[in-house]
């Protein structure tokens, strides 16, 4: 019989998958390049050249089972050697390739780290606003994931919530920063506070709690901000990332765990997550794609666009009057909307082409994301439609 | 705290693992092309050519986005339309896209159509000889597989054992064939028989009962052996496919879920691995792994090697007096041990270099398989040593 649980699921429609669609569709209509299209995170930039040339000296260089055959169930040794001494150099920390275990994507390192450190009926923690996609990656797991609520002043962690939700079943807390949908970089006050407060809850339950640092936007970083690698502040740290935006290839679905050289049973969770692949049917990315990543592994593509894109939209949302914490990285800004039910505020902004993602699937009701991953001239374009919205719907 | 099952499996050896393990070490102290190494099914011969150059063409052809970019959730939509038109073709059952839903290889086909159709507590059955990462493929379901002893007079079913395990809790059978690792093809008749039972039990039962077909070998066929299409034969079927062998590339993932457009709820199938696929973190193989084996999908690698092997092993094990099954197909054969212990058996062919893997892992105990997916000269060459090893061990 069919499994009812997921045919449900299927029900469900996806807010942001939707409007993409709906941006799609509008754009047979008066074309694409007519419809100002912030729904998705798809970088808009190419890949690193570097990249390119990876792949074809590779395709001439190396033998068919070389290049096309098994990789070892934690992924290419030389991909994880050259990540292990990549992030050792980058951030000071003893890296070896034991410690990296490669993942199709953040999405396939999530489900890892995850299953590494809960259990059935456990509980894992996260702030507002959040990637809705952290739902459906925990639900699987038989743990729970609860949702912190947000300090919508600045987009830091909400401290004060934080510490009345910790109980003796969090045996994690997923942090995402540079932040998916707020653009808000964790400072390093806030990782600290982190830290501190985690390592007292540890001594005070007798038990680990691990931080799964979800960290795809990592280089992604407007100007003058720094980017505290949480597992430097943090022992039993888990971190998760993606190749997908800093070199523009997320079809292409690489990415690794880097379990933290000081964690507890550091030496354990590349094992770990082999077996956790043997469930869920992951087995490593493609191999290609990890040989070519390793070549250029310090490259990224040409991120500066994104802070471009920021500084326009930031500017022109601040002048119009909006609410909004100004982005330290990724491609989105989180403004808040003009009206308190940002999905009737969203649909009225669909009249002007603007395809904006109204805040409630990220935990935060009242607002709206937008992703800036896309052309300098559309975003540009893109201000006179932001402004005759505001002007003819709110008065403005 | 750290998953405690999970850090239990680590403990658990693989034999087949740790035999490849030592025949690499081995190789390291006489050369390794004097170790008759036929533990692991890593194919021999390069991907077509068509492959890599369709590969070439892509790096020149595509924009960055159209080749690196995201898929939708089920997969490159060039690619599960070619894979349709192809199986359409080929099989004369009217599949279209919205049937295709593509994998990270088999194991990702596995782990999705598994979860398609079961749910706690449910069973699902195969048949002895069976491949062993079926155990933890199910396992995390949260089903249970059970194994049909094995009829090894011919490795095909044996259906009395079989219908004495039929019960209500049975959801799904899975079955292999051709077979890691008997090598056996079910006949015609067979599939027939496995059909009209299932379709009888799932009248008594009143519950579809799925049949889950691993077919990562349907295209290594050996002369005069037609390998019949189990979806032509019963409705409940999802066909569960990988490239890995035909072309080569184990290490690039590449691998489908296919629902007969007649089964039961085939309009789900696809959606329903896509919410699957948020919970795995699978969530498609790699854009350009897709995308290049569209424009090839018709091509394998000179796979004829396989049959030019099993052909010198299989005389040579009759003229030795095995007791041996001949295969269909595949790149394995599994004869009889000359002792009832294979592991004790397997140990003693470890003196003459020859890495042969025991059965037990497999449900059928005093038995060895040989993935013969090695080189023809070095076939031969071990020809030499199997003899010794017989008389010197056996005396025969």
């Amino acid at each position: 019989m069919i499994n009812q649980y997921f045919l449900e699921m299927t029900k469900a429609p996806s807010v942001i998958r939707a409007l993409s669609v709906y941006a799609t569709e509008r754009g047979k209509e008066i074309g694409y390049e007519n419809v100002f299209d912030y729904s998705l995170g798809n970088p808009s930039v190419p890949v690193p050249e570097e990249l390119t040339r990876a792949m074809d000296e590779l395709l001439k260089e190396k033998t068919s089972s070389e290049l096309h055959g098994y990789s070892p169930n934690p992924g290419n040794p030389e991909s994880r050697k050259v990540t292990a001494a990549y992030l050792a150099k980058k951030y000071g920390i003893p890296y070896t390739m034991d410690h990296i275990f490669m993942t199709s994507g953040a999405a396939g390192a999530l489900a890892h780290a995850f299953r590494c450190v809960v259990q059935e009926g456990d509980e894992i923690l996260t702030f507002a606003p959040y990637f809705p996609e952290y739902q459906p990656y925990v639900n699987q797991t038989g743990a729970t994931l609860k949702v912190v609520p947000a300090n919508t002043e600045t987009f830091q962690i909400n401290f004060a919530a934080f510490e009345e939700m910790l109980n003796e079943k969090v045996q994690a807390v997923l942090i995402n920063s540079p932040n998916n949908p707020s653009g808000i970089v964790y400072s390093e006050e806030t990782i600290q506070k982190l830290a501190d407060t985690l390592r007292a809850k540890e001594k005070e339950y007798g038990h680990e709690i691990f931080i799964i640092s979800d960290e795809p936007y990592r280089e992604i970083a407007f100007a003058g901000v720094e980017v505290p690698y949480v597992a430097k502040y943090y022992d039993n740290t888990l971190t998760c990332y993606s190749y997908s935006k800093s070199m523009s290839i997320p079809g292409e679905r690489l990415g690794y765990v880097a379990a933290n050289p000081t964690c507890k049973n550091a030496m354990d969770i590349v094992p770990m997550c082999c077996q956790i692949s043997r469930g869920t049917g992951h087995n490593c990315p493609a191999s290609m794609i990890q040989q070519a990543v390793a070549r250029c592994i310090d490259k990224t593509s040409d991120l500066s666009v994104y802070e471009t894109n920021m500084n326009i939209l930031y500017k022109e949302l601040v002048d119009l009057g909006f609410t909004v914490v100004k982005p330290g990285g990724t491609f989105y800004i989180f403004p808040k909307a003009l009206e308190d039910d940002a999905k009737v505020f969203c649909e009225k902004a669909k009249k002007y082409d603007l395809i904006l993602v109204p805040s409630d699937s990220f935990g935060v009701p009242g607002y709206f994301r937008m992703a800036y991953c896309v052309d300098t001239e559309k975003v540009e374009r893109s201000v006179e439609a932001l402004r005759r919205f505001v002007k003819e719907e709110y008065g403005r």
